[in-house]
């Protein structure tokens, strides 16, 4: 199951990109990059090998060195085929030690780079393999390899992110009440694959009190007049992602439920309002969290304001207190507050926003008022 | 995406699973098992979290203590409804460390066994909260751990394999020439999914030159006319996996298509005849590969025998040179031989295979002639 579609990118964007990354590698003070099966290798290569499987195929990069690619000789032919030219694969069959054809490509005392999905049996081997080296996760070690999308990515989020608010303007048009949470999520997955999705990664509904449960998906509750819904989907459309939120309201809402639903939206404009160059990552989080600990709901607020997206739905850089990291122009990432009353609704608004030269720009759009429906 | 459905096991079976395997673990020399999302988890407790994350999942199972979940506090609401009851529930926020929770559960100078498939970034700061600890993939470590199914398990296979085989059943009456390999793999899923699979992991259709690539998915080419067709297609059916190839042939073969195709039927019956408790894996690929390279193609036979089935669609036993594991009643796995002749084509038969009290019994039964079709 690759579920991620070829992005239109040349063979020239990824030989770029393998030399940024083993370059920037170096810098770290990396021997190199062991990049996996998985949103690294996609975005550095364009090779979404057939299945995750057991088979090691691991992409080794280092500075001043071809970029290598070790690879099951069943999947070498695919793997010659695919977007990354000038990659030299060395291919092994079963019976074979790939972990032996890895380590002769390694510096054996070096600190290497590894993708954060990397199989925790793939990494032990070459441990063992390789005793004096060391690993450090790619998210520790270079968090922001795929923080900052250059143009052609940054559309291909701001295109999943308009086929993300298509899919809101006629999910709101469809009848809430009476049905089960998990018929709307029907709803949703379908929307977005009309719109161009060829992955759906999540489709929340969340009604009434599983509202209050952030990753609540959808389930068999009926949904009721009187309930506020969050809805949270997205997922893969050329191979960028889409995330968005919204809460609804079937029927007229109560004056509390109004109250919290306009604290949240307060609190996402904050944040939203809080994104330039140069501001860490934790302001974003700091400024939207302000709003609602102000307003007596801080305790209810109960996960980080914002995540990362790109190959991955979800990625560095996260929104979240502590993190320093300064926000640069092309990164991209979600602004979504959220108030969670247990055993009563939740309420959470989430657009993708990106980072423009002296601001931000939204790549979701639709209403972030409250949205009444059947 | 969880992908997999529940299977029809009671909180008790769960239990037991969890018992036995930190028994087994303590057998072993291990100070417990550290079990990821996925296939492992799922078998062991029944519960598949939405999506993998970056977030860390992992269940720490210890002999005599009880079973424990690290879980983000956001997930802990759908785990803590799962299936596995007796789980203490660890549950962490945003902006905790979860690997400070971790390893407060484990023996500090322990040795653990870890999922294969657990993400390198959770094991990589698991060894740095813990540098005494000490860890071995559950495939190196227990490798037998979910490799012999009991009787509901191995039910479950054998309604997968029939379903696989009524999806064959139904193929064989379409129109191949003329139609584009991915358009008879679309077929293939469908049919999949009628006969009840929730998940579908591979429909390959590798016509003519492509079926000499044991791994070649299915593309645009166009199928001819006197053209061999590799079919390999299986998924997930109410939680368990089914894994078929057959090798069909559009109109007349001619003499030598035939004798290859002889010769594939030939060595998957001496792998299948070898079958018995008690041999090892490897003889059951010596036994397959015997037949091919007796008969001068030997070197065309470029892939392992078979490998297992259960929550996964690819699983230990291996039947591989150098695999010296004896088979125990119970055991499932394929044995799937295969002549790949480059630039040509190929043939692949393969059944899914379990051991009995005397010998095997294949949970696939369609014809292994070469069927002809349009």
């Amino acid at each position: 199951m690759t579920g991620t579609a070829p992005a239109p990118f040349t063979a020239d964007d990824y030989r770029t990109r393998m030399e940024r990354a083993a370059r920037t590698a170096a810098d770290a003070g990396l021997a190199g990059l062991l990049v996996a099966p998985g949103p690294d290798l996609v975005w550095l290569t364009g090779y979404a090998p057939p299945a995750e499987t057991e088979r090691l195929t691991l992409l080794v990069l280092a500075s001043g060195r071809d970029p290598a690619l070790v690879v099951p000789a069943l999947e070498a032919p695919d793997a010659r085929a695919s977007g990354a030219p000038g990659l030299t694969l060395h291919d092994w069959t079963d019976g074979q030690d790939p972990y032996a054809a890895t380590a002769a490509l390694l510096d054996p005392s070096g600190r290497f780079g590894v993708s954060d999905n990397a199989w925790a049996m793939h990494l032990l081997a070459l441990q063992k393999a390789l005793p004096g080296t060391s690993y450090a996760s790619l998210t520790d070690a270079l968090p922001m390899l795929r923080a900052v999308k250059d143009t052609a990515e940054v559309e291909l989020l701001a295109a999943a992110g308009a086929a993300a608010d298509a899919t809101f303007e006629e999910i709101r048009k469809v009848p809430f009440g009476g049905r089960r949470e998990r018929d709307v999520a029907a709803d949703l997955a379908g929307l977005l694959r009309d719109f161009g999705h060829a992955q759906v990664d999540f489709t929340i509904v969340a009604s009434g009190p599983n509202g209050a449960n952030p990753h609540h998906e959808a389930g068999h509750r009926v949904i009721e007049r009187g309930d506020m819904v969050v809805l949270d989907f997205g997922g893969l459309r050329d191979g960028y992602g889409s995330d968005t939120s919204r809460t609804v309201h079937v029927g007229e809402p109560t004056d509390e439920e109004r109250r919290v639903h306009d604290l949240v939206r307060e609190a996402q404009e904050a944040g939203f309002r809080a994104v330039r160059p140069g501001v860490a990552c934790q302001e974003v989080d700091r400024a939207a969290r302000a709003v609602i600990a102000d307003a007596g709901y801080g305790e209810y607020f109960i996960h980080r304001t914002g995540h990362g997206i790109g190959v991955t739905t979800h990625e560095p850089p996260y929104m979240i207190e502590g993190e320093e990291q300064p926000l640069v122009p092309g990164m991209c990432f979600s602004v979504e507050p959220g108030v969670y009353l247990p055993g009563r609704f939740g309420v959470r608004i989430e657009d993708i926003v990106t980072v423009t030269g002296d601001g931000g720009r939204r790549l979701n759009d639709t209403t972030r008022e409250l949205v009444i429906v059947d």
